[in-house]
């Protein structure tokens, strides 16, 4: 009878994903389970993103243009140009969020087989989409004691065959919040320039970040103008995940040609998401400002709280809303089901990711863990207590 | 320096594409297109869904299930149930317009090399997913003078090859019209069982049909409940089509499992897509009712009038709201442009799909033409008057 080709079948499941069972088990026993495995925003949308759909006078829903609204797409220029990145609207395509743009960018630049370096532990959705287009995943490690910085060049040109095609980086950095700076990333330019790669800046948590230096962007970087390709999205900026609306960003006009045959051949992103995202451009500075204070006293909260605990050590994220976070534990994919089967106190426990899934290295980032800040500090409070006395039980 | 790779070269651009620059040419030097050449419906989309987006409450909005919303998918079931297909919420996976469901579907089922028989002329966006996907289409010839209906099993016998894993039907049929009947559907499922393979079967203008009999839809037929894939969307049905939301079906578990997985690695559909899918599920009856009448008044007018035309062949379609037409030129591309370059009648022209494009054989297809009737009648008789005058100068 009928079987599934043999691709469907290496679609890889994430860790995560795995533990969605238990984790529903649990809410089942009557459990609370603080999530700190997700990367969903807990903070309200800008009332002007919400409005402009609430507002919306559409008769009928037509296909948008496959590039996205030109009207979106200059406002988008405008809010580049804000951030600090030169483009004009003809740069940018408009996507079904950021991982559209990653499938589309992957099915635009490579060719099945090709190699893309990664840094690790790395963003699981690279996995998915790189399977998707059979586009191997080389990864370069990264070390939790240097708090995940960007690795020596020698181990870029080690990492580096004759089938290497790009570099994909993710800055601030999910899944362990570490932000690149100018030195790294001028770097990684060299890298790019010698070998004449793509580099895919996957810069969706730009508005994360806890230093007092501006974001610096790979697109502001020169000599590598025709090498970078943005990746962005709405999603995490504004609160609006479910919108799935994101954005292939470059000045490599050739590129940018290809994609729009791509965008063309699944005709358009999404009509009332692209609503949002206009309507969101409208929002004002101060909605960030108390945005990243949020995040920043959240952080310092949970880290230090982290830090405090037996045998645990955490590096202070500098951007995003993640940390990897080491833990006294050899597994910590059987300690993040344990914590959902078996573990509870004062009927509550807590989700974990653990980190083995973001390293495409088997055996690496076993005792890891990531753990994301999107939970208002009370709540924090309380699963950072129910970690506390998890990691006690489950190591005596 | 930095090339863009082979594939993305050869993602196809279709014949309507080309011809956008001089339908805008056209606008700007003050004439009015009467676009016979597209697949959006000029109706307004039921209230329900309009009113459900409008009035929803979201703060902020989160990512929806993988699969769907689950609220979503068990209204869908159903709405199936509704039109004689008995499936539950698991056998549906919702996607990101039907696009994004061939896409998946495809990405699915088929691995790269793999043959898929499609009969010609058929939908262009499959031509744009295979090249995607690196699926070769095998055209299997229908012809207008049998109104293009099902080729003869020889046909079909004569296209598979060892390599071949699905067949491609749509029904009623983008571009011809077509709609199958249920003997023709048995002959195409005998095909199906006998070399087991998939049957993609994109039923999204289902509720499109002119015949008094009830659609058939290939999830009725038995003997094949594993080997059937529906592709779905709301965009005709509702005329939204930029909400971006459709469906994979299919009662083969297995499969089922690994779109799951595809599903999960672009993460969701639009959030906003699934609440006015979900409120245009509350559609009442009279609503379709009125739509096929319009459209039912449209076909008859439009079809008659092209068949008044000298040289003009049209056969009278039964489903969907195209149909393809034969006329009196040497070559339809060339003509379509000249329509919208050179040709004005009382500043007005129009512009037409050359069926070139809707072909895999090349120079199949030269003298035939897509036309829509998504105009009202009023603009559809001044199409035609323009179409009819331009033939007479075109040939003379």
């Amino acid at each position: 009878m009928l079987s599934i080709s043999q691709k469907a079948k290496i679609m890889p499941l994430s860790p995560v994903r795995k533990l969605v069972p238990y984790s529903d088990a649990a809410k089942k026993r009557g459990i609370k389970v603080y999530h700190l495995n997700i990367g969903q925003p807990d903070v309200p949308a800008p009332p002007e993103a919400l409005e402009a759909v609430k507002n919306n006078t559409l008769p009928l829903v037509p296909y948008p243009h496959s590039a996205g609204n030109e009207s979106y797409r200059n406002g988008l220029a405008g809010y580049y140009r804000g951030v600090g990145v030169a483009v004009s609207a003809d740069d940018i395509i408009v996507t079904t969020g950021g991982s559209e743009a990653i499938l589309i960018g992957f099915s635009t630049c490579f060719n099945p087989g090709d190699e893309v370096i990664v840094m690790e532990p790395f963003y699981t959705n690279y996995n998915g989409i790189a399977a998707w287009t059979d586009v191997v995943l080389k990864p370069v490690p990264c070390d939790i004691h240097t708090h995940f910085a960007l690795p020596p060049v020698d181990a870029f040109e080690q990492a580096i065959t004759p089938r290497t095609r790009g570099i994909v980086i993710c800055n601030p950095n999910n899944p362990t919040g570490y932000l690149y700076s100018r030195e790294e990333l001028e770097q990684l330019a060299a890298i790019v320039r010698k070998h004449d790669l793509y580099l895919f800046a996957d810069e969706v948590y730009r508005e994360f970040c806890y230093t007092d230096t501006p974001h610096v962007s790979c697109m502001q970087l020169s000599g590598i103008e025709e090498n970078v390709v943005l990746i962005d999205s709405v999603s995490k900026r504004y609160s609006l995940c479910g919108v799935r609306i994101g954005a292939i960003v470059s000045r490599n006009k050739e590129l940018m040609k290809s994609v729009l045959r791509f965008a063309q051949a699944r005709l358009c992103s999404p009509a009332y998401g692209q609503i949002a995202a206009e309507g969101a451009l409208q929002t004002p500075p101060a909605y960030f400002a108390g945005v990243r204070n949020e995040y920043i006293a959240r952080r310092n909260y949970m880290v230090n709280a982290l830090n405090a605990m037996d045998g645990v050590y955490c590096p202070m994220p500098q951007g995003a809303f993640y940390t990897v976070v080491k833990l006294p534990v050899a597994d910590c994919d059987e300690f993040a089901q344990w914590l959902l089967e078996e573990f509870e106190y004062e009927k509550q426990t807590v989700m974990i990711a653990p980190a083995s899934g973001f390293y495409a290295t088997p055996g690496k980032g076993l005792d890891e863990a990531r753990i994301a800040y999107v939970l208002n500090i009370e709540d924090l409070k309380k699963a950072m207590q129910c970690l506390e006395i998890a990691l006690k039980q489950y190591g005596g």
